[in-house]
């Protein structure tokens, strides 16, 4: 089965969710810059959700750049992956509107550890499926990125009742962590 | 007539679709979990109609890519099954508004029976125009599982109105039946 | 310049522009078939609207699989198009909530005349990027269902205010008339 | 790393921006003309944003067409336009809705100085992983245009305070120079 479709496919959803998050920013009725101040923290978690979407797309693309084949279980895995990503612009318009309370947060670090998960179901159905891909192999074998983000995110999820901010701060941290392009992948792709 | 652009409209729509339901889930005032209690019902109806569509995806991937050629009939046999696809998020938004209420359960199966009939008349277009094609023969000649749904969704709307959570049990039942991918077409299709 | 991503783009436009409509039936808040009765000339004007936007992406698709090349004048034809095919759901849903007031029946005309001579733009600006190409030739050349498709609209506009259901139906007329597809271009491109 | 999946997804984002702006033309309650007349203004930035957009779409696609190859750094340089642009509806809509206010034009100035200046920096990221292409460094060495963009928005942001109408023309003015297309790479790209 060819993965060209189950990218196409992937990267329309993905695209609608990163471009959906911004209709969360709706269109304020007064016309001075006072208007838009109420409106800066629904733009802080739309900036925050876009880059951590990117992330994804950008880490899928790569992962499924390095597989050969895909299967029916690649294709539910993906699909699960999908479903908490599209979970994140209610999370992120719930966590912005409600200016960083600390159950929106929380509830946003409970979504990114369900997409981190799923992504690393995606990730052990792939190598399952391409067991004798060196690229694949590397690219997720020792990916210790990828085993602490949950561990973060689940840290994160108490830690918003205590101090909401140190919470928010985790979430930037991971964002920068992953930010930072898989380059033992990419190394290894280069001809 | 290449049958790629038909694949790519195709996998552009159900991106739209799977993913404007979330748009449902609106995000509530309050900023605590007793806020999003509520919204369990309209959750409910999403994780339900993402598995249908997600299913239409996957068996619409496997059908077109076991045809060589498509036609005039086949671009409106697909558009035909889109537009019931189309009315999914809204059938949904109303069961789960609605908190499973009879009318909207019975609603929502007539759509997904319209949705199977469409997807059987795309079956029967594509089988006339690539007759000699084997592949697609096998995939979709003895298949009782597009045969049984129909009848199943048929059966849950008088059922919805004497017991309403009989006629959500078969909804999940046919979706987990046809959540097991085909493993006959598959099966043929590995080399 | 290749023609690939000019049609991929334009599958994406298409493909919001035809499900985004749906979002005009907007979820009743009561939970009986009663609730359901206003919409219908929603629902209605969605189905005319569908048809529509399906018979131009049947018809684009076909023209832009004869056309060879591409240049930056088509790009802007193309977008033109888009353009006037992205104001059908603002036009459906006008017409569809005012239950085919005249207004509003008459705008719809408009907007299709619009779509109409843009697509007419299109098909000259490939015409004259592929001057030598006998199936884009033989496909527009003796195009008779797009010289009168745009009378029609025109026609209907004032009809509208004379009787309502004439100009509608004559946009049912001109659906019909399209839907059948084009069997010439058809003929031509079969082996 | 293939640059398809990159352009695949671009056109998608820059398919729903380009489409998503329509919601902001809301479905007015009355059926006569008179209830179209306070959507005047909303139209008229939506064209000049669909104007927009559609140039945008127009010269990453060149752009990308004259690369070869993309790595990490032309994947973020490209999520961080297609972020800016993401903004655009958002800030058409103000800009609409508030009939052309001091504040909103120098707003909607401000946002098309950032899609510059991201478009600038995703340029020079493909010329620094693109260093040996001469196509791409015909396209963008002498670029003029992209140059004097930036410093005309700048401009209209002081001067949407002093005139507002002046700021508006000058937005009109960049998008007709830009309008043409750059004859100078497709000159270079034609056989």
């Amino acid at each position: 089965m060819g993965k060209g479709r189950l990218e196409a496919f992937s990267d329309g959803v993905i695209a609608i969710i990163i471009t959906i998050m911004v209709l969360e920013l709706k269109v304020p009725h007064g016309a001075d810059l006072a208007a838009l101040l109420p409106l800066l923290p629904v733009l802080l978690s739309y900036v925050l959700s876009f880059i951590y979407v990117g992330i994804y797309w950008n880490n899928h693309h790569h992962m499924l750049h390095a597989s050969s084949v895909v299967d029916g279980c690649v294709l539910w895995a993906n699909l699960h992956l999908l479903f908490w990503l599209s979970l994140i612009p209610f999370a992120t318009g719930w966590m912005g509107e409600n200016h960083f309370a600390p159950v929106p947060v929380a509830f946003y670090g409970a979504m990114l550890f369900m997409a981190a998960v799923a992504y690393r179901i995606l990730e052990r159905a792939l190598i399952s499926r391409n067991p004798h891909n060196p690229t694949l192999a590397l690219a997720v074998g020792k990916d210790r990125k990828s085993l602490i983000s949950p561990v973060l995110y689940l840290a994160a999820i108490p830690l918003s009742f205590l101090h909401v901010w140190a919470a928010f701060a985790m979430y930037v941290l991971v964002a920068v962590v992953w930010f930072v392009p898989d380059r033992r992948i990419e190394a290894h792709l280069k001809p």
